[in-house]
């Protein structure tokens, strides 16, 4: 599919969650069974004689495709979720928010050094996650061979974050703009 | 692989959440390239010719195996969230808890009538979620064809709720006594 038919599947809504923001849904695509289809097909397509060891979802809407493009590649699944959540030892990582701080987690076995780690989201946009998530996957040993979106809005700058940390970057949509 | 295989990669850890209680934690399973492909597949196996037209996921563990459950089955991926989280309109269910009650929420234009759905989460336990879950999908016109989870614990109920709902449960690994 091209970036233009993603992109028809994807809600827009505008001040959601507050006055001024054009929220990018994605749950009409993740709805669409081809379009779901092909997202994770098309994240994967680089990727397939990698030997990618994990893939790391964020949470929530990471999971539902970090998932299924970890079964899609044989390999294992890590779940990067907000603190709190995990029940048995993690490491933390702090990122920023618009005003402040909050913290993601990620079970300190969860992989081992010198892995290949995939990392997925949804979407980036400031970037503040993702690159959390990266320094926690490194700060564990693995190597992140990549990381892939469905959107991408680059007027946010996450993009241009992630490689200036050596980490590739795919995403399928890209609204500038935002 | 056997319920034996699967238990095998389920981390059991002591008074999780709370004293006397026994979390059992499937991100050992998830991390594991094999199980976690195995458990999709077997999942997935009895539906292969069914003709489901979407996956139902429940936040957020159940997102990470709805997923790749949906992908597998070339089905759209519906989430059913926690309140507040879902941009466009929603339809609530409130659900009990140990004290209180909670509510889940779905997109109302997230099934249509008469489609078949497959409600997926990683596990049942007294099932409250998972019933509310059922009325949710069923609220909204869809047929729901079964609930399929890795690990089911009898003893607290939630299967035989789902049962009496005439919703058919598939499960991977039983701990009786949880």
């Amino acid at each position: 599919m091209t970036p233009n038919e993603f992109a028809a599947t994807i809600r827009s809504i505008p001040d959601y969650p507050k006055p001024g923001i054009l929220f990018r849904d994605i749950t009409t695509l993740l709805g669409d069974p081809r379009a779901f289809r092909r997202a994770v097909d098309e994240l994967v397509q680089p990727f397939a004689g990698a030997k990618i060891a994990k893939v790391a979802g964020i949470e929530a809407r990471g999971f539902i495709l970090g998932g299924a493009v970890a079964h899609q590649l044989s390999a294992g699944f890590v779940p990067i979720r907000k603190k709190g959540k995990l029940p048995h030892q993690t490491v933390r990582m702090a990122y920023a928010l618009e005003y402040g701080q909050d913290e993601i987690e990620m079970h300190v076995d969860a992989v081992t050094r010198g892995e290949q780690v995939l990392l997925v989201d949804d979407l980036v946009a400031t970037g503040g996650t993702a690159v959390g998530a990266v320094q926690l996957l490194r700060e564990c040993g693995a190597q992140v061979v990549a990381a892939c979106f469905v959107v991408d809005l680059p007027d946010l700058g996450g993009v241009a974050k992630l490689e200036a940390l050596g980490v590739p970057v795919r995403s399928l949509v890209s609204f500038p703009g935002h």
